[in-house]
């Protein structure tokens, strides 16, 4: 105990200090203690535009800000169910070339008439699971579920205005029963809206069956494998998670040869190899490297950054018409973005998405097609580079830094 | 041509201006442009306190900065092989609760006598295709690349002094051999750094092919499906891609119930329920939220945010020891870090690498332990909410901004 | 000309005769070709207790049958929502060790009393393409769906008695709709009724299509990659295919010393690295050996044998209980199986499944049933002898005739 | 106790007897009891061409055999790297119409020239685990292991005359250390040789860990998650399993159009929306169905069928050339076959190895090209059945005894 005794003692003298505190007094007190610990003066990251007081639901233990270089790709025009304009889209990187290639795909699609897009469908799961102590309970579960479906929905509707319930299936695992809650979430990513609401309704469900006697319960969480949050998973892939989103373009042939320098037809091989090897790789989607923008506009418009993990896989598509010009096609499964709640209004991130005309309600379909804009642009444009062996020059070029 | 001549003028007229200049002028250029087109004051992203010259190989058409909340999670007591220290974690977010989170996980670890990592391995690959003719001139450069893998790794010795090539391996798709080249890229991410090396190599294997006259390339390109870049494939998550790191960490039973708040065996079957539904869920890998530290680490410190797709896959494991007490362990076999190149020189990440004692030379190793030190701490802290019924409150508390 | 001339009479001379004919005489006639052509006597191969005639739907060209070893698994103890029997499972196996595991372990599963086992549900997908001009014909398609759903599935059931559509959902690729039919199909494993229903739907889609003139058809399929037929899917996985059957047991302590030989905690625990390391594997699902059994039955029971590529996809589960007794449980999403249609009517095989009384109409869910109690007792008994180091020893004495 | 005894009682007099007896007086009692129990005659299946004793490496408790209705598919023509040959393949199926689609395949490939295949190379994984105290004995077992590979080769090598040791490499996941054996198995599927091999070599190292006692061992187990045995996993597909094959074939427009009835863009194109949608379906590898001759070959040559399970993933690609032909290739990582020990030997399947001239040694390689060459073929016929709509009159022709 001794041991445990000055273990606690030491790590009190480790602290941050002002902990739960919002308040200017607050992060200045864990600035010094940090520069103290460190030595180091922390100007740049010490300095700090926003006031903590407003950061409160964003940020715990504020200390200051770092400052991600930002661009802006643009004209994107896009022509989608949810948009029909010509966009400028912030990107936050510091990948040198990242921004030069975005600009040069979104230029190839503007001379090519505009991406269209379309904003298919959004949904976020939660899926807690209900454990008995045999299978028999859980099968009596199933059907006790589907019989009280309306009552469940009726506790979701209590506990959100935004939260829309679109299905509720068990899946059983042995005798524990995973429920997926199925939401739409309107304009916000929604993971903590639809947390929100689950857990009401499994309250619900606990009371009753802790009245019913029929159905003891073993254990219950909030959240299992099944929903996919922040995970790379089969069923979100395929299933979907936040925003669906696909788009195409018509691209002409001189456009693909004046603007990405390649052949039409040059490019088209390359993409069929891309996509025999992608699938050689065992890869969960074929694109070449959508997470670049995903990430790039992520950071600037205040999304879960985190989010980047599973929003990043795809399906490209390309094919040379008869006519010699390319179509091509993306669809991203698993987009989830907001434009409501989150980091959404951190004051910079708001002005990113105001940019974007994508602020607020009613504007994330919007921004998920404006997304996928961006990622059919960068495709292209990579691609190219790749196909017409420019890729390694282009960046001997632009990222001269590093430590080759 | 009428046409394509109107879409050029109006795209001429949509330009952002003064495009490949790196100065302020330019800078505010762009900015004026912006404003004008979007009736914006862009007064937070338009203020910026890096030298636009100073960014010339971190990105392009500079026009400001985003801030991103910052706070520090710490102490974090790290017990590695390339770390024995405490460390102070710098978090990027915009996300409630995350910090807090993090915190508490650290304070268990802490408490546990801290984390024990070990860096195991670093490879990134580039997997250039070469599609001959026909079948048999693929299995003749097979024989081929055996016979001068000497040569081939004398090109990439002449390209970088940093770049240590691990292996060569053909891979044969049909008549397309995609040669995978494994490299240990030091303490840069090393993208850039295996595309030079790679693309040197190739341009003498073209040239001897082009001599030899036997085996003529019908295409070339220096990347398809197999480097794993920017996607997350059963390859790369497999074989490993970046750093591969694991950690663990045995938990009194005391500190698991005082700090986590909840009793070790429930933590334990919960796990076990988790894994079992991620299997379920053809998750690629079995963590809760490890993308979260990864992502506000990956932000901070100036890496490839895009990177966050494919470094956050990795196998969490707990297990309830006979005493009573928890062993976890957690590794993550793609965690594609740098602390040098890329954004890594940026001032204000500089600074949060120099924090956490991991900027520059000899301190990637480092850098990738401290982060799994932090993701075991968020997995337990988030698992123990989950399992002991804590998660949704938590959220309400932390997270209060949302349109719920 | 001349040489594909050459070659077409070549290739007349290598025919194997008599085909299209369904009768004895024709099978003679090719295995006297066959028996010229090789040199071999081919007695075994050539024998045949079947008529011919009566294979007509089974396969073309019958030149015999191959013998394929058969022995008896059971008693297995059955306690399902769709049976509750004791059981003899007939096996087809050539790998010596298996049988005698498998005997193992439905002993250790009598001993606990049997397995409770329950046939969740059943499904079978198909799901053709409709691709058009462009995206937005694309979603015009999709709204048009919906409005005309009542009549694709009024097709539906004019095409089969048998088939039930469960839901119809379109999934969007670019201006590709690829449009999932989910069918229930009774006791055909059903992949050739649902293409029937599908088709017989298809038919007059596109003859409405083509009246209404608004979405023109570029092109069409009756299947893409999206149905998961013969192949393992993160959909199929994930959503099912076939019959999703679940099954657990409790194993007292003693009986897991006594059949199994292994300490109950060793056993869990190793089914703990297990699960870690299948994870780590990338491995889809997480169990040691399911294909084992399910392979054996196929073979005896006149399955689609190739289907045991998507159907030994599963998810095994151990804990150790408090009492010390283990809680086992296994979920096989897509196991793909029929007791009436396709191989079923084979003589044999037909004796196979009246030997398990799962012959015929109503037989499939008590089929399903069956198989993942199988399934399970030969996990507990491979990984009990994994766990307490007789595999290899069982293996050398059983598998004797290797060349090692 | 008391229902413990009366289930033991229960259990005895439910008892298939003469187990572990090789015998046809054995094979006879067994017979007897099952007619006994069910009532049934199992006339069909209770006759037996085989000696019992003869296949006492086979099979425990033998009862009979089931008799698969037999094809000969051909002529195949496949010149391979390890044949030059025109091939008769034994297909053993009850699944209508796929030994006429085989044919079709097969004759469109002869028209064309034939199938040239590559057997790339060989290799078996067995991959025990190691697991120490903490992760600091696991490290100094890895470094151990790099100190004695000469050793541990030299205890492989006493095990096995046939069995080649490619590479040993330590997987580390916290403090268990899964160390992956590597071999090459010459003409046996080879997982029990390497089950000996490889046991033979861990015995030797857990004597060397217990004499050194620095290293103690927690535990220790033959096989998990690594080895990929009877699994698929993103580790198997992508590093092989058993045989990696690579086919190809240039395929005459006219061939497509007068034997595969479609016209050769029709076809390539169908196979980019298959590919497109199989990468959205999350599918392992990209083939249509090349799990039927897979499972139809093992079936009639004794291969370990289930084995299907992991065989039947790989990668199939079409090519519009330029000059109207269409290039073929498909590539199998994970084929898992033998023509020596398993199931090779029982006479009617030696009989069916024997007829493609690949049985016993030297003759894997042989095999696994032929078998390449069978899947090219009905990739080739079902794909051009379904683009050119035919795929489901096919399927109402030749599978009629379906209850749709």
């Amino acid at each position: 105990m001794d041991y445990e005794v000055a273990v606690a003692r030491e790590l009190d003298g480790l602290r941050i200090p002002a902990k739960g505190e919002y308040s200017e007094v607050a992060r200045q007190q864990r600035l010094g203690f940090l520069r103290e610990k460190s030595g180091l003066a922390l100007e740049g990251v010490g300095s700090c535009s926003y006031t903590p007081e407003a950061l409160k639901n964003n940020i715990e233990s504020l200390v200051g800000t770092v400052e991600v270089p930002l661009a802006v790709v643009g004209p994107v025009r896009v022509k989608g169910v949810h948009v029909d304009d010509t966009v400028y889209v912030p990107c936050a990187t510091t990948e040198g070339a990242l921004v030069a290639s975005l600009n040069r795909g979104a230029t190839a699609l503007f001379r090519a008439g505009g991406v269209t897009a379309w904003a298919v469908s959004q949904r976020v799961l939660r899926a807690p699971y209900f454990e008995f102590f045999d299978l028999s309970a859980a099968q009596r579960f199933c059907q006790w579920v589907g019989d009280n479906e309306a009552e469940v929905r009726n506790r979701v509707l209590r506990a959100s205005d935004h939260a829309e319930l679109l299905s509720l299936e068990p899946v059983v695992i042995g005798r524990c029963v995973h429920l997926t809650f199925e939401y739409r979430s309107g304009d916000a990513s929604g993971q903590n809206m639809v947390t929100a609401c689950t857990w009401s309704a499994c309250n619900w469900i606990r009371e009753a069956l802790a009245l019913s006697g029929d159905m003891p319960l073993a254990d219950f969480a909030i959240e299992a494998g099944l929903s996919g949050d922040k995970r790379v998973t089969g069923q979100t892939f395929t299933r979907g998670r936040g925003t669906r989103v696909t788009a195409e373009c018509v691209l002409p042939a001189d456009v693909v040869r004046d603007v990405l320098k390649v052949e039409p037809s040059a490019l088209v091989h390359y993409f069929h190899q891309l996509s025999a090897s992608e699938s050689a790789a065992g890869s969960v989607g074929c694109c070449l490297n959508i997470a670049n923008p995903i990430a790039a506009v992520f950071v600037a418009t205040g999304q879960d950054i985190a989010c980047v993990h599973e929003s990043s896989a795809g399906v490209f598509y390309l094919e040379l018409q008869q006519d010699g010009n390319i179509y091509a096609s993306i669809t991203l499964p698993c987009l989830v973005v907001g434009t409501v709640g989150g980091g959404t209004g951190v004051p910079q991130q708001r002005e990113c998405l105001q940019l974007m005309g994508c602020a607020g309600s009613g504007k994330a379909m919007r921004f998920a097609e404006c997304i996928a804009a961006c990622c059919m642009g960068l495709e292209l444009s990579t691609m190219s580079a790749v196909a017409s062996d420019q890729f390694a020059q282009a960046h001997e070029r632009m990222g001269r830094n590093r430590p080759a």
